[in-house]
């Protein structure tokens, strides 16, 4: 039985009726409907009002997380601990790589260390590096479990955060009903298309949502290019444009979205070949200068030489605030799959 | 001095008088008359019943617990800051393996390293890999200690979990009185009955507190018999009655509770030889098929191939229900020595 | 561009006006007028009445702590995470070093990696092996952040933990305008005072804000005397004077205060050399009948062999209440900086 064919058949569809998500395990967006998806963007929204003024509330008071990490994540964890917190609610931690994680070394199967967990506490947010391993244990589950990301497989807190922050930076309508008549956008993908599974989910994500209209321009070095398989699931969308464009300046015009993502050193034959490129795919200020004045740069973080951090100051840079949005849709997730609506 | 000498005269006795647990540490189960036991089980009892309805209160609130980690476990660790948080209290870990103990390190000494973390917290939960070790940290503590392993010493907790789940299982009463008017019990030991302190440790308190009668069953693999010191033990309670059968299935006749450990591999002298006894103790569906209908099955966890996951889903597969079983019977520990109950 | 040179001009003074900590990142004491010294000494004093009284408030309810740590320190997160719970609020931890931090192991600047914590969390303590480390994040941060200890830099909330306890213990007044109608002090700095990050803090510290008039005597093996920088500093104050005494019982006499620290072993060019000088360095119940019977022993903890565990229960014996003394300090800041004063 493979878990592939048995997940779409337990995998509840999570709609914009709360009802469908209390009790549910978030294995990947497919799940959600574009209502769903919108559901998820109002109450992101709302916690974002909520943390603004009043920093916290109290509606998950009483209700613990387990955040289980097989594969280090300092931001991702954290901010799942963070909005459990900020929800009323607390966490406690399972270091699976290595730390205080004795279960694995005594060979525990992935799951009955969850079903285990899931006698102390009401949900538990899942990383590990294996591919299909969350849907695996969703299966066995008695409790939500949400995917925080499982090996090159989905990574879905990510796409929202990422496509929840393009909708609030560009002042979208973030409800189901206004999406529809959302206005066409134009997204550069750039740095390493290849192995950034940040980007493909963004990439599939907002080709099946954002029915409005979308141009991907993609700009990659050689050999870091979008997979095939990403560029044929895109291509079946009618209202969706692909376009390659090597120089950045160029790709740059009349978009709406820089979206960066590390150009690993590693990935290049020979470190003249990384210093060839490097420099074409930095984003400066003398760059933010000669693109749109209201082209907002993102980037999943963390960075290192891609953006200079003199563009931190310029309004267009939203980095940091998607990754404050990350809390807030973790936050709505959570309170979704805890009733707590 | 020796610890052990010096233990007996300053542990306290812990009764069915709540006050005699207030500020006391919780070393082993010997402390416990047959009422401090029964009082034990009932506040658990009272934790499950507060926990299916309302999730958490906050009588705790405030307090806190230091986990103070030398030897892994996350079992153990997560179920006594899960119980601390549905108490209302909140915990901070200290792992002494490696993780963020600096103080070892620099040669400090366990005794003093609690003694610092008492300065900060209202309870400590200590495990360590040295027999006797958190004996001797109580002597010097100033708040309550508990126990949760010792090394081949005590795990009193687990064994606490452990009967607690076996009356609970089988609807026998929990309250001391009525304990004594309560029906004999037979329960195989199964698996590897030398090394497993899980094991040792049930079956001394039984033994001592079961005065209905009890049947002990072992079936163990050659060489991994109950040590001689355990069945001598054992063997001064006319109450009880110990046997060996080889077979399973006939171990299993009339038997109320059939209580597996792991068989570990590497205790076998070839592969050949663990190769030929794993079948025979296996428990699977066949087998639950030929055993009685209201035999309970209990597993500390984790296992590894010695309970099929198909066994699972019968409902005589209580060994989920026992971990969360841990986590109230802990509650009830950590309320009693905070004077919250 | 310098950080030092920045750090004068961006970092906060700390007065006696509440209103100036509010925000405010603490690198270092020298931010801290008298009256701001003054402040946080009789905040703790508060802290310690609630503690002792009530276990705990609320104040900090929803506010959450990033502690982040590049070094191990057990005591210095334990304190800091208890004083946040003890204040209400919740934390979460980084553990830099290895553990679940992810983002250094990718290159990310340590900047950046505290502005994405910052997103989640209201404030954050940082411990990092670089001097000036924190100060240049402190740049950077959009929350406040105080230093946890940078290296061979600042460690402030030791000294203020240190002086506050002197003040405590040897029932001088907390208050501003009444220190300097304070009494002159005798201090013996004891052990490896060049090494000794936390006696050089002390010892600068004392000398400028104790004006009544200190004493220091130094107390140190050969080679390990407190380094001519710090004797220059302290020399520039009229009200200070020191002395340097190698026999540790003519030290004590007259004196307030023995301010114990490790002599480590591996200082040493020989294990003769150490085994020579470590007896006139210990300090043991015979030491204690010979000294005033109202000098207090300190002690930054963790010692090894230098003070006899015998001596714990002297009660000139303070080094466990300094300890409980830092969650109070702790608790003092953290209420400062996030207004919840």
């Amino acid at each position: 039985m493979s878990p592939n064919t048995t997940l779409g058949q337990q995998l509840p569809v999570l709609s914009e009726d709360v009802s469908s998500w209390k009790g549910a395990s978030v294995l990947s967006v497919t799940q959600m409907t574009p209502g769903g998806l919108a559901l998820v963007f109002e109450i992101a929204h709302q916690m974002r009002m909520m943390v603004q003024t009043q920093g916290a509330d109290t509606r998950c008071q009483g209700k613990l997380l387990a955040t289980v990490f097989y594969e280090a994540s300092t931001r991702t964890a954290c901010s799942f601990q963070a909005a459990m917190m900020r929800l009323g609610g607390n966490y406690l931690h399972v270091d699976g790589e290595g730390g205080n994680s004795s279960a694995a070394k005594k060979g525990e199967s992935l799951t009955d260390t969850i079903r285990c967990l899931e006698c102390y506490t009401d949900v538990t947010v899942l990383r590990h590096y294996i591919k299909g391993s969350v849907g695996t244990v969703i299966e066995a589950a008695t409790k939500p479990v949400i995917n925080a990301g499982d090996g090159v497989g989905e990574h879905p807190t990510q796409a929202l955060l990422d496509v929840f922050t393009i909708y609030d930076e560009l002042k979208l309508p973030l409800s189901a009903k206004a999406t529809a008549n959302s206005k066409p956008l134009t997204i550069v993908l750039l740095g390493d298309l290849k192995h950034g599974r940040t980007v493909h989910s963004l990439a599939k994500l907002l080709a099946k949502s954002h029915t409005a209209g979308v141009v991907l321009r993609y700009c990659a070095p050689d050999g870091l290019e979008l997979p095939e398989e990403i560029q044929e699931y895109v291509a079946q969308f009618d209202h969706v444009l692909q376009e390659t464009v090597t120089d950045l300046r160029e790709a740059c015009q009349q978009a709406n979205i820089l979206y960066v993502t590390r150009v690993q050193r590693e990935r290049f034959e020979s470190d003249e070949a990384y210093q060839a490129v490097k420099g074409s795919y930095v984003v400066d200020t003398e760059l933010m200068q000669q693109v749109p004045s209201d082209m907002i740069v993102l980037h999943p973080l963390p960075r290192i030489d891609e953006i200079d951090p003199a563009v931190d100051s310029d309004p267009r840079a939203a980095y940091f605030r998607e990754m404050e949005n990350g809390m807030y849709v973790r936050m709505a997730l959570l309170a979704l799959v805890l009733g707590k609506v």
